[in-house]
């Protein structure tokens, strides 16, 4: 052990320690959403967190100039091994390595944590739980992306948010290339452009269209450099911005590519009108989704209440639960060619906001607290112990045979537990027990028990 | 995406990916543990897989030359961030940063993966799942450790072990620490002779007493120096790790450190007296434990059935289950200072031994499927879909309308699904349903039922 130099207790940053309540709440909405998904006729696929770097692959990054910048990657003589940073690169390598044992369409889901080296917030960190669910083969796209929409709806439902509270936007990626396409924007400046109009939630229709022109200065003065498009290409995609149904869509995009787009949205809402979710689902084309990988159906999912950062501050907490289509993100890896659509839940800033609307009930059985009054009967007290623990009931004996009950009580108060045992001499004789109601503001807060109705009357109490 | 060069679709090695019943065996063992730590009185405690580098420390190493090799660590300009190699290290870390939120003592259960840099086999990966139990606070040291004890012998039977299948192992530090003491061994040489005994298993008593002595030829030629122990020192060593019992160890050993340990072993049986899991708890004075940071109590679990690896060959898997008494660990950070106590169980390691054994019984109900018989009628197919769902029971539609009714049945046929639905024009009319049984070898595996009996009749049935 270093005698000389202490450590320092904490975390690097944007990491974070979960437990009581807050954990509790998180194991809840997991249970939740997995039991869906298990209803839904998904299996759950567990890969490592670990994969070949070359397979994470630079398509996933945000910055283009430096592809492996959001990645954590550990590079050895031998290897170079990338932390995942989604479920879904994972599950492409997965299908393609494994296709010859899998039944197609594969519908799995996954759980589990994804990495990110990027600038850390309130409810964004470097390491966060996603609940992805996939759907992969050669199916009928409308069907397959319905089950998608469907799925997550049924997902913030069951976790008890009212279809108010959020919104599930879908749009067609192939819509907005096709206009794109259309108003003959140089390929190398598109991908810029789709950022731009990202943008939109945070800066408002102003501010794109001020981003697709020369450029922007934001409040503290700094300036982003514009996409330089011409005022009519700028016309146009901001006249797109405001479409907000397919009639709309279709009334003022002519392009073949467009045209597509909008049939599949057409036919996705179609399959939608079969189930019981289309209250929570929207069109909204503003949607992009950051990722290249996507090819057509797009999916995210907005809450429909107010967020506040540590400083009580309003925050717009994103998308907390997307994804789409992608028909070629397998077909990266040799001998494979699969097509897919899922989505993501992003748990811990679901947790984040869910957490503070405070609504969502989460039942844990405090443990009953064994006291040891008299050190003669220790191995009475453990029967008492062993006997709740046997009956499913959590219990638990206190750990110092060697502290008066005055400590032992004050323990159980500090852990807010409901209920105590207390047995001496005269119990012991009388084949009773005594039962102390901790939270009780009553005077009469302690119940004497027959020795052997012990579980019966704990069993009432819990 | 990248249209040039297509990827190796692999995992580098050493990672694993889990699924189908593999996977569901996986999450039973976790469940029914976590349950019965939750039972126990343990609540949860969720730690990010990275710490920073010098919290994760080289206390943990294997290799003394080179402290840090056997850790994931990423290092940029502005800092070193280390994977976890253990739950322990983040539970100090933790406790040092919230002790005046805690109460102690503070019982927490963790469950997630560790990463370690060392070569892989059948059942050592790096990335490997531990379910941990520890206790911290100033407790009564063997009430505690006994607990500890309890709570892996009621995991291995909840799992469904007999106590037969599996022995835990419990040594003192003490003892052998005392021995070693008396025996002037000079303390550059202390750590190498613990690393020999712990090859006992491995090497039996012969080995380990060429270790001692001038070293050991194996059987491939190699050599591996020795300790240089005096003759006199090794026979006492080797006469020691034939010591079974409290009163053989309490009549051999006089040193003072030793009767320490070996009182403390002897208080430990006193409290596992008052449990129900002393058949499967026995003393093993060679189980020594690795790590340096143990303070007296150790324990071990090892499995008492053949497991062999991938070529058939039986290996011994090693301990499933250990941990030990650690009073100075949580002390390495500033200004805290607690003992503490746990237990961590190799998840994967368990899996890959329970798994061989093949007798423990994961019931999953696998999903209906509605088979779309004519396209016309999709809407009712998704009827029935939802109302499966709506009632909990995991059910799928077909995910292609386009598909004949063959190639819907050989999807269920693959995916080894027990029921279909299968409904057409005649049963519409006559508000009826068709479910077919997949897997009856009778011929008469067709039962035509009223559609509004649907969810009663699929109850009996699944």
């Amino acid at each position: 052990m270093n005698k000389e130099k202490k450590l320092q207790a904490s975390l690097p940053k944007g990491f974070k320690d979960r437990w009581g309540d807050e954990l509790n709440l998180k194991n809840k909405l997991v249970d939740t959403i997995k039991d869906v998904f298990i209803n839904y006729s998904f299996e759950q696929l567990e890969t490592p967190e670990f994969e070949k770097s070359e397979n994470i692959g630079s398509f996933l990054a945000e910055d283009e100039t430096n592809p492996m910048s959001d990645v954590f990657s550990f590079v050895n003589e031998k290897e170079s091994l990338t932390l995942r940073y989604d479920l879904s690169a994972p599950l492409a390598r997965f299908c393609a390595e494994n296709f010859r044992d899998l039944v197609f369409p594969y519908k799995r889901f996954a759980y589990g944590n994804v990495f990110r080296q990027e600038k850390a917030d309130s409810a964004r960190f470097r390491s966060f739980a996603q609940l992805d669910a996939d759907i992969i083969g050669d199916v009928n796209p409308s069907q397959a992306d319905a089950e998608i929409c469907n799925i997550i709806s049924e997902s913030f439902k069951k976790i008890g948010l009212t279809d108010k509270q959020f919104t599930i936007n879908v749009s067609n990626k192939k819509i907005l290339q096709g206009l794109i396409n259309d108003l003959k924007i140089e390929e190398n400046k598109q991908y810029k452009v789709l950022k731009s109009i990202d943008k939109l939630d945070r800066l408002g229709i102003k501010g794109v269209e001020e981003l697709l022109k020369k450029g922007r200065e934001d409040q503290s003065g700094a300036f982003t450099k514009g996409c330089d498009l011409s005022d009519n290409q700028v016309l146009e995609i901001i006249n797109f911005l405001n479409l907000k149904e397919i009639k709309d869509l279709k009334f003022n995009l002519k392009n073949e590519l467009s045209i597509e787009g909008i049939n599949e949205l057409e036919e996705l809402f179609e399959v939608l009108s079969f189930g019981n979710n289309q209250d929570s689902i929207s069109i909204d084309v503003t949607k992009i989704r950051g990722l290249s990988y996507y090819t057509g159906f797009l999916v995210e999912t907005n809450l429909n209440f107010k967020v506040t950062n540590a400083k009580g501050k309003e925050i717009n907490i994103g998308s907390v639960a997307s994804g789409g289509r992608y028909d070629n993100l397998i077909a990266r890896f040799k001998g494979a060619d699969y097509k897919g659509s899922g989505m993501s839940i992003g748990i811990d800033r679901l947790l984040y906001a869910v957490n503070q609307l405070g609504k969502i009930k989460v039942n844990k059985t405090k443990p009953v607290l064994v006291c040891i009054l008299d050190k003669k009967f220790i191995q009475k007290y453990y029967e008492i112990v062993n006997e709740l623990r046997n009956n499913n009931i959590p219990a638990e004996i206190y750990l110092d045979q060697n502290k008066n009950l005055k400590k032992q009580l004050q323990y159980a108060d500090r852990k807010k537990l409901d209920l105590a045992i207390i047995c001496g001499e005269n119990e012991f004789k009388d084949e009773k027990l005594t039962i102390k109601k901790l939270n009780s503001s009553k005077e009469n807060d302690q119940l004497s028990i027959s020795r052997n109705e012990l579980i019966n009357e704990i069993k009432k109490l819990i």
